[in-house]
Protein backbone atom coordinates (compact mmCIF):
# COMPACT_ATOMS: atom_id res chain seq x y z
CA UNK A 1 0.00 0.00 0.00
CA UNK A 2 1.25 3.66 -0.35
CA UNK A 3 2.64 5.00 2.81
CA UNK A 4 0.72 7.46 4.97
CA UNK A 5 1.73 10.17 6.37
CA UNK A 6 -0.38 9.30 9.82
CA UNK A 7 -2.24 6.39 10.52
CA UNK A 8 -4.28 6.90 14.44
CA UNK A 9 -5.46 3.60 16.21
CA UNK A 10 -8.10 4.49 19.31
CA UNK A 11 -7.80 2.22 21.43
CA UNK A 12 -4.41 0.55 21.82
CA UNK A 13 -5.79 -2.87 23.39
CA UNK A 14 -4.53 -6.54 21.79
CA UNK A 15 -6.19 -5.98 18.70
CA UNK A 16 -5.08 -1.85 18.39
CA UNK A 17 -1.75 -2.58 20.10
CA UNK A 18 -1.00 -5.14 17.53
CA UNK A 19 -2.10 -3.04 14.67
CA UNK A 20 0.15 -0.54 15.72
CA UNK A 21 3.35 -2.46 16.39
CA UNK A 22 2.86 -3.89 12.71
CA UNK A 23 2.11 -0.60 11.15
CA UNK A 24 5.67 0.61 12.64
CA UNK A 25 7.41 -2.39 11.86
CA UNK A 26 6.49 -2.61 8.40
CA UNK A 27 6.70 1.27 8.23
CA UNK A 28 3.33 1.73 6.79
CA UNK A 29 3.02 5.05 7.81
CA UNK A 30 5.56 7.93 8.48
CA UNK A 31 3.70 8.46 12.10
CA UNK A 32 1.52 6.02 14.55
CA UNK A 33 -0.55 7.72 16.38
CA UNK A 34 -2.75 6.18 19.58
CA UNK A 35 -5.80 7.91 21.39
CA UNK A 36 -6.18 5.96 24.91
CA UNK A 37 -8.19 6.50 27.58
CA UNK A 38 -5.74 6.98 30.48
CA UNK A 39 -2.50 8.40 30.89
CA UNK A 40 -0.55 5.48 32.17
CA UNK A 41 -1.44 4.26 28.39
CA UNK A 42 0.60 6.65 27.02
CA UNK A 43 3.54 5.64 28.70
CA UNK A 44 2.88 2.11 28.50
CA UNK A 45 2.17 2.33 24.38
CA UNK A 46 5.62 4.23 24.22
CA UNK A 47 7.61 1.59 26.34
CA UNK A 48 6.40 -1.19 24.12
CA UNK A 49 6.96 0.43 21.08
CA UNK A 50 3.23 -0.05 19.45
CA UNK A 51 2.79 3.63 18.28
CA UNK A 52 5.09 6.74 17.86
CA UNK A 53 2.91 9.03 19.69
CA UNK A 54 0.06 8.44 21.93
CA UNK A 55 -2.22 11.04 23.59
CA UNK A 56 -5.57 11.65 25.46
CA UNK A 57 -6.64 14.54 23.30
CA UNK A 58 -8.78 13.12 19.95
CA UNK A 59 -8.40 16.08 18.57
CA UNK A 60 -4.26 15.55 18.13
CA UNK A 61 -4.43 12.20 17.72
CA UNK A 62 -6.88 12.20 14.79
CA UNK A 63 -5.82 15.36 13.37
CA UNK A 64 -3.96 14.83 9.77
CA UNK A 65 -4.45 11.18 9.69
CA UNK A 66 -5.28 9.64 6.53
CA UNK A 67 -6.68 6.34 7.95
CA UNK A 68 -8.40 6.24 11.32
CA UNK A 69 -9.14 2.70 12.72
CA UNK A 70 -11.32 2.51 15.69
CA UNK A 71 -10.14 -0.62 18.09
CA UNK A 72 -12.76 0.08 21.27
CA UNK A 73 -14.78 -2.74 22.50
CA UNK A 74 -18.19 -2.23 19.91
CA UNK A 75 -19.76 -0.12 22.81
CA UNK A 76 -17.73 2.65 22.93
CA UNK A 77 -17.67 3.18 18.84
CA UNK A 78 -20.70 5.16 18.95
CA UNK A 79 -19.27 7.84 21.30
CA UNK A 80 -15.61 7.84 20.26
CA UNK A 81 -16.87 8.37 16.75
CA UNK A 82 -19.15 11.51 17.67
CA UNK A 83 -16.19 13.20 19.49
CA UNK A 84 -13.48 12.51 16.74
CA UNK A 85 -15.90 13.53 13.92
CA UNK A 86 -15.25 17.19 14.04
CA UNK A 87 -11.11 17.01 13.88
CA UNK A 88 -11.12 13.87 11.52
CA UNK A 89 -9.54 15.06 7.87
CA UNK A 90 -11.75 15.60 4.94
CA UNK A 91 -11.61 12.06 2.82
CA UNK A 92 -10.22 10.13 5.97
CA UNK A 93 -10.73 6.88 5.47
CA UNK A 94 -12.43 5.47 9.17
CA UNK A 95 -12.35 2.01 9.54
CA UNK A 96 -12.65 -0.61 13.24
CA UNK A 97 -12.21 -3.86 14.06
CA UNK A 98 -15.47 -5.10 16.20
CA UNK A 99 -16.57 -8.77 15.84
CA UNK A 100 -20.22 -7.74 14.84
CA UNK A 101 -21.01 -5.56 11.91
CA UNK A 102 -24.27 -4.85 11.33
CA UNK A 103 -24.85 -2.53 14.49
CA UNK A 104 -21.52 -0.44 13.02
CA UNK A 105 -21.50 -0.34 9.77
CA UNK A 106 -24.78 1.61 9.49
CA UNK A 107 -24.35 4.19 12.17
CA UNK A 108 -21.20 4.51 11.65
CA UNK A 109 -21.47 5.61 8.09
CA UNK A 110 -23.94 8.30 9.13
CA UNK A 111 -21.59 9.87 11.71
CA UNK A 112 -18.51 10.55 9.09
CA UNK A 113 -20.42 11.13 5.94
CA UNK A 114 -19.78 12.88 3.86
CA UNK A 115 -16.12 14.49 5.33
CA UNK A 116 -14.87 10.69 6.03
CA UNK A 117 -15.40 7.20 4.30
CA UNK A 118 -16.01 4.70 6.61
CA UNK A 119 -15.05 0.90 5.88
CA UNK A 120 -16.13 -2.12 8.52
CA UNK A 121 -13.18 -4.74 9.24
CA UNK A 122 -13.07 -7.87 11.20
CA UNK A 123 -9.88 -9.19 11.84
CA UNK A 124 -10.46 -12.76 13.16
CA UNK A 125 -7.33 -12.67 15.33
CA UNK A 126 -6.86 -12.56 19.05
CA UNK A 127 -7.02 -15.06 21.95
CA UNK A 128 -8.43 -15.01 25.71
CA UNK A 129 -6.14 -12.38 26.43
CA UNK A 130 -6.80 -8.53 26.20
CA UNK A 131 -4.84 -5.12 27.18
CA UNK A 132 -1.57 -3.94 25.56
CA UNK A 133 0.38 -6.65 26.88
CA UNK A 134 -1.14 -9.15 25.01
CA UNK A 135 -0.20 -7.40 22.31
CA UNK A 136 2.34 -8.40 19.61
CA UNK A 137 3.77 -8.71 16.28
CA UNK A 138 2.94 -10.71 13.34
CA UNK A 139 -0.55 -11.59 14.81
CA UNK A 140 -2.45 -11.00 11.79
CA UNK A 141 -0.57 -12.71 9.87
CA UNK A 142 -2.34 -15.38 8.07
CA UNK A 143 -5.39 -14.69 9.75
CA UNK A 144 -8.53 -13.92 8.51
CA UNK A 145 -9.85 -10.18 8.02
CA UNK A 146 -13.63 -9.70 6.72
CA UNK A 147 -14.24 -6.14 5.49
CA UNK A 148 -17.97 -5.56 5.35
CA UNK A 149 -18.53 -2.91 2.52
CA UNK A 150 -22.44 -1.76 2.63
CA UNK A 151 -23.91 0.13 -0.65
CA UNK A 152 -23.19 3.63 0.51
CA UNK A 153 -18.58 2.18 0.88
CA UNK A 154 -16.75 4.72 -0.90
CA UNK A 155 -14.85 1.99 -3.72
CA UNK A 156 -11.98 3.62 -3.23
CA UNK A 157 -11.72 3.62 0.33
CA UNK A 158 -12.44 0.20 0.81
CA UNK A 159 -9.24 -0.66 -1.35
CA UNK A 160 -6.95 1.61 1.40
CA UNK A 161 -8.23 -0.58 3.72
CA UNK A 162 -8.15 -3.82 2.03
CA UNK A 163 -4.77 -2.52 1.69
CA UNK A 164 -3.76 -2.02 5.15
CA UNK A 165 -4.82 -5.41 5.86
CA UNK A 166 -3.13 -7.56 3.43
CA UNK A 167 0.27 -5.22 4.51
CA UNK A 168 -0.49 -6.68 7.84
CA UNK A 169 -0.25 -10.01 6.15
CA UNK A 170 -3.82 -10.77 6.98
CA UNK A 171 -6.06 -12.52 3.57
CA UNK A 172 -8.85 -10.00 3.07
CA UNK A 173 -12.01 -10.89 2.04
CA UNK A 174 -15.42 -8.75 1.44
CA UNK A 175 -18.74 -9.56 2.27
CA UNK A 176 -22.43 -7.75 3.74
CA UNK A 177 -22.37 -7.00 7.31
CA UNK A 178 -25.04 -9.36 7.53
CA UNK A 179 -23.62 -12.02 5.83
CA UNK A 180 -20.35 -11.47 7.95
CA UNK A 181 -22.94 -11.46 11.30
CA UNK A 182 -24.38 -14.78 10.45
CA UNK A 183 -20.63 -16.58 9.96
CA UNK A 184 -19.49 -15.27 13.00
CA UNK A 185 -22.31 -15.86 15.00
CA UNK A 186 -21.47 -19.54 13.77
CA UNK A 187 -17.52 -19.78 14.31
CA UNK A 188 -16.93 -17.81 16.98
CA UNK A 189 -19.67 -16.05 19.30
CA UNK A 190 -21.98 -19.09 19.56
CA UNK A 191 -18.38 -21.17 20.11
CA UNK A 192 -17.63 -18.32 22.89
CA UNK A 193 -20.99 -18.92 24.78
CA UNK A 194 -21.03 -22.13 24.35
CA UNK A 195 -17.69 -22.79 25.98
CA UNK A 196 -18.98 -20.34 29.32
CA UNK A 197 -22.24 -22.24 29.30
CA UNK A 198 -20.27 -25.70 29.98
CA UNK A 199 -18.21 -24.51 32.52
CA UNK A 200 -20.77 -22.85 34.36
CA UNK A 201 -22.89 -26.33 33.86
CA UNK A 202 -20.01 -28.56 34.67
CA UNK A 203 -19.96 -26.50 37.81
CA UNK A 204 -23.57 -26.70 38.65
CA UNK A 205 -23.10 -30.89 38.09
CA UNK A 206 -20.74 -30.76 39.76
CA UNK A 207 -21.83 -28.98 43.06
CA UNK A 208 -18.11 -27.20 43.64
CA UNK A 209 -15.78 -25.96 41.70
CA UNK A 210 -13.02 -27.72 43.30
CA UNK A 211 -14.02 -31.10 41.60
CA UNK A 212 -14.05 -28.99 38.30
CA UNK A 213 -10.36 -27.62 39.05
CA UNK A 214 -9.35 -31.15 40.37
CA UNK A 215 -10.20 -33.12 37.44
CA UNK A 216 -10.27 -31.59 34.13
CA UNK A 217 -8.08 -32.20 31.21
CA UNK A 218 -6.29 -30.85 28.43
CA UNK A 219 -10.05 -31.24 26.23
CA UNK A 220 -11.74 -29.45 28.62
CA UNK A 221 -8.81 -26.90 29.35
CA UNK A 222 -9.13 -26.38 25.57
CA UNK A 223 -12.77 -26.33 24.99
CA UNK A 224 -13.35 -23.67 27.59
CA UNK A 225 -10.09 -21.92 27.25
CA UNK A 226 -12.11 -18.93 25.73
CA UNK A 227 -14.64 -18.88 28.84
CA UNK A 228 -11.47 -17.08 30.46
CA UNK A 229 -11.35 -13.81 28.18
CA UNK A 230 -12.91 -10.71 29.58
CA UNK A 231 -16.71 -10.57 29.95
CA UNK A 232 -16.94 -6.95 28.73
CA UNK A 233 -16.44 -6.98 25.32
CA UNK A 234 -18.41 -10.23 24.74
CA UNK A 235 -21.21 -8.89 26.27
CA UNK A 236 -21.63 -6.04 23.98
CA UNK A 237 -21.29 -9.10 20.96
CA UNK A 238 -23.95 -11.21 22.34
CA UNK A 239 -26.11 -7.89 22.32
CA UNK A 240 -25.09 -6.44 19.12
CA UNK A 241 -25.75 -9.77 17.25
CA UNK A 242 -28.11 -11.70 19.51
CA UNK A 243 -30.28 -12.72 16.84
CA UNK A 244 -27.59 -14.58 14.47
CA UNK A 245 -26.55 -16.25 17.29
CA UNK A 246 -30.14 -17.16 18.59
CA UNK A 247 -29.86 -18.88 15.03
CA UNK A 248 -26.76 -20.90 15.18
CA UNK A 249 -28.34 -21.76 18.69
CA UNK A 250 -30.78 -23.53 16.84
CA UNK A 251 -28.51 -25.61 14.62
CA UNK A 252 -26.48 -26.68 17.64
CA UNK A 253 -29.62 -27.41 19.69
CA UNK A 254 -30.39 -30.01 16.46
CA UNK A 255 -27.34 -31.66 16.59
CA UNK A 256 -27.72 -32.00 20.51
CA UNK A 257 -31.58 -33.52 20.09
CA UNK A 258 -29.85 -36.19 17.44
CA UNK A 259 -26.98 -36.85 20.44
CA UNK A 260 -29.67 -37.06 22.97
CA UNK A 261 -31.54 -39.33 20.95
CA UNK A 262 -28.64 -41.74 20.21
CA UNK A 263 -27.58 -41.61 23.77
CA UNK A 264 -30.98 -42.78 25.07
CA UNK A 265 -31.66 -45.48 22.93
CA UNK A 266 -28.12 -46.86 22.27
CA UNK A 267 -27.96 -46.02 18.93
CA UNK A 268 -24.16 -47.31 17.83
CA UNK A 269 -24.37 -45.88 13.92
CA UNK A 270 -25.42 -42.56 15.02
CA UNK A 271 -23.04 -41.88 17.89
CA UNK A 272 -20.58 -43.17 15.42
CA UNK A 273 -21.35 -40.61 12.48
CA UNK A 274 -22.01 -37.85 14.61
CA UNK A 275 -17.91 -38.28 15.90
CA UNK A 276 -16.89 -39.15 12.43
CA UNK A 277 -18.22 -35.84 10.48
CA UNK A 278 -16.91 -33.85 13.12
CA UNK A 279 -13.96 -35.52 13.18
CA UNK A 280 -13.11 -35.14 9.08
CA UNK A 281 -14.27 -31.37 8.91
CA UNK A 282 -12.09 -30.84 12.33
CA UNK A 283 -8.82 -32.94 10.79
CA UNK A 284 -9.08 -30.16 7.88
CA UNK A 285 -8.08 -27.50 10.06
CA UNK A 286 -4.69 -26.76 11.20
CA UNK A 287 -3.93 -27.48 14.44
CA UNK B 1 6.80 -48.90 44.63
CA UNK B 2 8.61 -52.61 44.98
CA UNK B 3 10.25 -52.96 41.90
CA UNK B 4 8.06 -55.98 39.93
CA UNK B 5 9.42 -58.66 37.74
CA UNK B 6 7.32 -58.31 35.04
CA UNK B 7 4.61 -55.42 33.70
CA UNK B 8 2.17 -56.27 30.64
CA UNK B 9 0.29 -53.41 29.52
CA UNK B 10 -2.03 -54.67 26.19
CA UNK B 11 -2.29 -52.15 24.03
CA UNK B 12 0.25 -49.95 23.03
CA UNK B 13 -1.85 -46.77 21.77
CA UNK B 14 -0.93 -43.38 23.18
CA UNK B 15 -2.07 -44.78 26.60
CA UNK B 16 -0.29 -48.02 26.89
CA UNK B 17 2.30 -46.76 25.14
CA UNK B 18 3.19 -44.12 27.08
CA UNK B 19 2.83 -46.13 30.56
CA UNK B 20 5.72 -48.29 29.09
CA UNK B 21 7.64 -45.35 27.89
CA UNK B 22 7.82 -44.48 31.51
CA UNK B 23 7.50 -47.77 33.45
CA UNK B 24 10.87 -48.86 31.58
CA UNK B 25 12.55 -44.96 31.97
CA UNK B 26 11.60 -45.45 35.46
CA UNK B 27 12.57 -49.18 35.90
CA UNK B 28 9.59 -50.19 37.59
CA UNK B 29 10.04 -53.55 36.85
CA UNK B 30 12.98 -55.67 35.19
CA UNK B 31 10.50 -56.59 32.39
CA UNK B 32 8.40 -54.48 30.34
CA UNK B 33 5.64 -56.52 28.40
CA UNK B 34 3.29 -55.31 25.65
CA UNK B 35 0.72 -57.05 23.94
CA UNK B 36 0.10 -56.11 20.72
CA UNK B 37 -2.71 -57.50 17.78
CA UNK B 38 -0.73 -56.74 14.76
CA UNK B 39 3.28 -57.96 13.82
CA UNK B 40 3.90 -54.49 12.57
CA UNK B 41 2.91 -52.94 16.47
CA UNK B 42 5.80 -55.23 17.58
CA UNK B 43 8.87 -53.89 15.36
CA UNK B 44 7.32 -49.90 15.93
CA UNK B 45 7.03 -51.06 19.59
CA UNK B 46 10.42 -52.10 20.27
CA UNK B 47 12.08 -49.32 17.45
CA UNK B 48 10.13 -46.64 20.04
CA UNK B 49 11.54 -48.11 23.21
CA UNK B 50 7.94 -47.96 24.59
CA UNK B 51 8.44 -51.95 26.29
CA UNK B 52 11.44 -54.56 26.23
CA UNK B 53 9.18 -57.51 24.95
CA UNK B 54 5.85 -57.28 22.61
CA UNK B 55 4.28 -60.51 21.44
CA UNK B 56 0.85 -60.97 19.61
CA UNK B 57 0.30 -64.34 21.95
CA UNK B 58 -1.41 -63.70 25.49
CA UNK B 59 -0.02 -66.32 27.49
CA UNK B 60 3.69 -65.36 26.58
CA UNK B 61 2.89 -61.67 26.98
CA UNK B 62 0.93 -62.26 30.58
CA UNK B 63 2.57 -65.68 31.92
CA UNK B 64 4.61 -64.07 35.75
CA UNK B 65 3.65 -60.68 35.23
CA UNK B 66 2.58 -59.24 38.48
CA UNK B 67 1.12 -56.56 36.98
CA UNK B 68 -1.43 -56.39 33.60
CA UNK B 69 -2.66 -52.75 32.51
CA UNK B 70 -5.48 -53.83 30.10
CA UNK B 71 -5.07 -50.09 27.49
CA UNK B 72 -7.07 -51.27 24.46
CA UNK B 73 -10.61 -49.30 23.91
CA UNK B 74 -13.06 -50.13 26.15
CA UNK B 75 -15.40 -52.53 24.14
CA UNK B 76 -12.08 -54.56 23.69
CA UNK B 77 -11.90 -55.02 27.17
CA UNK B 78 -14.04 -58.27 27.76
CA UNK B 79 -12.45 -60.31 25.21
CA UNK B 80 -9.15 -59.78 26.15
CA UNK B 81 -9.78 -60.07 30.04
CA UNK B 82 -11.38 -63.84 28.48
CA UNK B 83 -8.91 -64.78 26.57
CA UNK B 84 -5.57 -64.04 29.10
CA UNK B 85 -7.12 -64.92 32.21
CA UNK B 86 -6.08 -68.76 31.73
CA UNK B 87 -2.62 -67.38 31.63
CA UNK B 88 -2.74 -64.53 34.72
CA UNK B 89 -0.36 -65.58 37.67
CA UNK B 90 -2.38 -66.42 40.68
CA UNK B 91 -2.41 -63.56 43.02
CA UNK B 92 -1.29 -60.92 39.93
CA UNK B 93 -3.22 -56.92 39.93
CA UNK B 94 -5.07 -56.51 37.01
CA UNK B 95 -5.59 -53.05 35.92
CA UNK B 96 -7.35 -50.43 33.19
CA UNK B 97 -6.84 -46.87 31.65
CA UNK B 98 -10.92 -46.69 30.73
CA UNK B 99 -12.44 -43.62 30.52
CA UNK B 100 -15.89 -44.82 31.93
CA UNK B 101 -15.72 -47.25 35.01
CA UNK B 102 -19.24 -49.10 35.57
CA UNK B 103 -19.09 -50.46 32.65
CA UNK B 104 -15.35 -52.18 33.27
CA UNK B 105 -15.34 -52.60 37.19
CA UNK B 106 -18.24 -55.36 37.56
CA UNK B 107 -17.19 -57.61 34.78
CA UNK B 108 -13.55 -57.34 35.39
CA UNK B 109 -14.06 -58.85 38.75
CA UNK B 110 -16.02 -61.24 37.46
CA UNK B 111 -14.14 -62.49 35.06
CA UNK B 112 -10.70 -62.43 37.19
CA UNK B 113 -11.71 -63.45 40.80
CA UNK B 114 -10.60 -65.13 42.46
CA UNK B 115 -7.60 -65.67 40.75
CA UNK B 116 -6.18 -62.09 40.11
CA UNK B 117 -7.14 -59.00 41.88
CA UNK B 118 -8.52 -56.33 39.60
CA UNK B 119 -8.56 -52.21 40.21
CA UNK B 120 -9.91 -49.68 37.56
CA UNK B 121 -8.32 -46.53 36.96
CA UNK B 122 -8.35 -43.81 34.80
CA UNK B 123 -5.50 -41.77 33.74
CA UNK B 124 -6.81 -38.43 32.97
CA UNK B 125 -4.13 -37.73 30.47
CA UNK B 126 -4.12 -37.86 26.76
CA UNK B 127 -5.08 -35.98 23.39
CA UNK B 128 -6.49 -35.59 20.04
CA UNK B 129 -4.15 -37.77 18.80
CA UNK B 130 -4.23 -41.30 19.47
CA UNK B 131 -2.33 -44.48 18.42
CA UNK B 132 1.57 -45.63 19.59
CA UNK B 133 3.19 -42.96 17.18
CA UNK B 134 1.77 -40.54 19.75
CA UNK B 135 2.80 -42.18 22.74
CA UNK B 136 5.45 -40.08 25.20
CA UNK B 137 7.20 -40.01 28.26
CA UNK B 138 5.92 -38.13 31.01
CA UNK B 139 2.48 -38.12 29.62
CA UNK B 140 1.11 -38.66 33.36
CA UNK B 141 3.01 -36.10 35.43
CA UNK B 142 1.19 -33.75 37.28
CA UNK B 143 -2.14 -35.28 35.83
CA UNK B 144 -4.91 -36.80 37.50
CA UNK B 145 -5.45 -40.61 38.02
CA UNK B 146 -8.82 -41.43 39.47
CA UNK B 147 -8.78 -45.57 40.85
CA UNK B 148 -12.26 -46.58 41.45
CA UNK B 149 -12.30 -49.58 44.01
CA UNK B 150 -15.47 -51.38 44.77
CA UNK B 151 -16.45 -53.00 47.92
CA UNK B 152 -15.02 -56.46 46.46
CA UNK B 153 -11.40 -54.68 45.41
CA UNK B 154 -8.33 -56.25 47.40
CA UNK B 155 -6.53 -53.59 49.68
CA UNK B 156 -3.58 -54.73 48.91
CA UNK B 157 -3.68 -54.75 45.29
CA UNK B 158 -5.24 -50.99 45.08
CA UNK B 159 -2.22 -50.13 47.11
CA UNK B 160 -0.47 -51.08 44.84
CA UNK B 161 -2.22 -49.73 41.50
CA UNK B 162 -1.58 -46.42 43.68
CA UNK B 163 1.53 -46.95 43.86
CA UNK B 164 2.18 -47.47 40.24
CA UNK B 165 0.46 -44.46 38.73
CA UNK B 166 2.06 -42.10 41.85
CA UNK B 167 5.45 -43.12 39.98
CA UNK B 168 4.33 -42.26 37.27
CA UNK B 169 3.94 -38.91 38.35
CA UNK B 170 0.27 -39.34 38.36
CA UNK B 171 -2.06 -37.05 41.34
CA UNK B 172 -3.97 -40.21 42.58
CA UNK B 173 -7.39 -39.66 43.88
CA UNK B 174 -10.51 -42.64 44.64
CA UNK B 175 -14.18 -42.90 44.39
CA UNK B 176 -16.43 -45.21 43.47
CA UNK B 177 -17.31 -46.27 39.68
CA UNK B 178 -20.57 -44.31 39.80
CA UNK B 179 -19.05 -40.64 41.19
CA UNK B 180 -15.70 -40.94 38.63
CA UNK B 181 -18.78 -41.76 36.00
CA UNK B 182 -21.15 -38.83 37.06
CA UNK B 183 -17.34 -36.69 36.73
CA UNK B 184 -16.01 -37.58 33.81
CA UNK B 185 -19.12 -37.03 32.02
CA UNK B 186 -19.19 -33.23 33.05
CA UNK B 187 -15.61 -32.54 32.28
CA UNK B 188 -14.83 -35.37 29.66
CA UNK B 189 -17.56 -36.68 27.62
CA UNK B 190 -20.26 -34.20 27.62
CA UNK B 191 -17.65 -31.73 26.78
CA UNK B 192 -16.37 -34.26 23.91
CA UNK B 193 -19.92 -34.52 22.36
CA UNK B 194 -20.39 -31.12 22.49
CA UNK B 195 -16.95 -30.19 20.40
CA UNK B 196 -18.29 -32.47 17.96
CA UNK B 197 -22.40 -31.59 17.73
CA UNK B 198 -20.61 -27.94 17.35
CA UNK B 199 -18.55 -28.56 14.10
CA UNK B 200 -21.41 -30.33 13.02
CA UNK B 201 -23.67 -27.41 13.76
CA UNK B 202 -21.17 -24.73 11.88
CA UNK B 203 -21.48 -26.95 8.92
CA UNK B 204 -25.04 -27.04 8.85
CA UNK B 205 -25.56 -23.16 9.89
CA UNK B 206 -22.87 -21.55 7.07
CA UNK B 207 -24.42 -24.37 4.55
CA UNK B 208 -20.55 -25.21 3.41
CA UNK B 209 -17.51 -26.79 5.25
CA UNK B 210 -15.44 -24.13 3.32
CA UNK B 211 -16.33 -21.03 5.04
CA UNK B 212 -16.27 -22.67 8.18
CA UNK B 213 -12.51 -23.94 7.27
CA UNK B 214 -11.84 -20.23 6.01
CA UNK B 215 -12.80 -18.04 8.91
CA UNK B 216 -12.28 -20.51 12.18
CA UNK B 217 -10.09 -19.02 14.60
CA UNK B 218 -7.90 -19.59 17.57
CA UNK B 219 -11.17 -19.56 19.37
CA UNK B 220 -13.17 -22.19 17.44
CA UNK B 221 -9.80 -24.27 16.83
CA UNK B 222 -9.27 -24.84 20.66
CA UNK B 223 -12.76 -25.47 21.39
CA UNK B 224 -13.01 -27.83 18.46
CA UNK B 225 -9.69 -29.61 18.67
CA UNK B 226 -10.68 -32.94 20.53
CA UNK B 227 -13.90 -33.16 18.08
CA UNK B 228 -10.62 -34.62 15.85
CA UNK B 229 -10.23 -37.56 17.58
CA UNK B 230 -10.79 -40.68 16.07
CA UNK B 231 -14.73 -41.28 16.44
CA UNK B 232 -13.48 -45.47 17.58
CA UNK B 233 -12.87 -44.67 21.09
CA UNK B 234 -15.10 -42.45 22.17
CA UNK B 235 -18.50 -44.05 20.20
CA UNK B 236 -17.26 -46.58 23.33
CA UNK B 237 -17.13 -44.08 25.88
CA UNK B 238 -20.65 -42.92 24.99
CA UNK B 239 -22.44 -46.03 24.84
CA UNK B 240 -20.74 -47.37 28.01
CA UNK B 241 -21.56 -43.94 30.02
CA UNK B 242 -24.92 -42.70 28.25
CA UNK B 243 -26.83 -42.23 31.01
CA UNK B 244 -23.95 -39.80 32.97
CA UNK B 245 -23.42 -38.20 30.26
CA UNK B 246 -27.27 -37.11 29.50
CA UNK B 247 -27.85 -36.01 32.80
CA UNK B 248 -24.98 -33.71 32.29
CA UNK B 249 -26.30 -32.63 29.19
CA UNK B 250 -29.44 -31.23 31.35
CA UNK B 251 -27.03 -29.54 33.15
CA UNK B 252 -25.76 -27.68 30.03
CA UNK B 253 -29.53 -27.13 28.48
CA UNK B 254 -30.61 -25.55 31.38
CA UNK B 255 -27.48 -22.93 31.16
CA UNK B 256 -28.28 -22.68 26.99
CA UNK B 257 -32.21 -21.72 28.02
CA UNK B 258 -30.42 -19.01 30.42
CA UNK B 259 -28.24 -17.67 27.61
CA UNK B 260 -31.23 -17.82 24.64
CA UNK B 261 -33.86 -16.04 27.10
CA UNK B 262 -31.15 -13.17 27.65
CA UNK B 263 -30.23 -13.04 24.00
CA UNK B 264 -33.70 -12.43 23.49
CA UNK B 265 -34.55 -9.96 26.01
CA UNK B 266 -31.21 -7.98 25.38
CA UNK B 267 -30.57 -8.62 29.33
CA UNK B 268 -27.39 -7.40 29.84
CA UNK B 269 -26.67 -8.35 33.15
CA UNK B 270 -27.86 -11.89 32.55
CA UNK B 271 -25.08 -12.49 29.69
CA UNK B 272 -22.40 -10.24 31.64
CA UNK B 273 -23.38 -13.08 34.52
CA UNK B 274 -22.89 -15.86 32.63
CA UNK B 275 -19.76 -14.73 31.25
CA UNK B 276 -17.97 -13.47 34.28
CA UNK B 277 -19.24 -16.69 36.29
CA UNK B 278 -17.07 -18.95 33.58
CA UNK B 279 -14.01 -16.86 33.06
CA UNK B 280 -13.68 -16.64 37.45
CA UNK B 281 -14.07 -20.43 36.84
CA UNK B 282 -11.83 -20.99 34.00
CA UNK B 283 -9.41 -18.49 35.01
CA UNK B 284 -7.93 -20.54 38.35
CA UNK B 285 -7.07 -23.39 35.70
CA UNK B 286 -3.71 -22.95 34.13
CA UNK B 287 -3.85 -23.12 30.34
Amino acid sequence: MKKLDKICIIGLGLIGGSIGLDARRRRLAREVWGLVRRRVSIREALRRDVVDHATLEPEEAVAGAGMIVIATPLSCMGEIASVIRPFVASGAVVSDVGSSKRCVVGPMEKIFHPRAHFVGAHPIAGSEQSGMRAAHANLFAGAPCILTPSGRTDRSALKKVAAFWRSLGSRVSLMSPREHDHIAAAISHLPHFLSAALVNASVKTLRHEKTVLDYAGSGFKDITRVASSDAGMWVDIGMCNADAILCALEALDEQLAILKKALRHANLPTIRNLLSSASTVRRKMNA
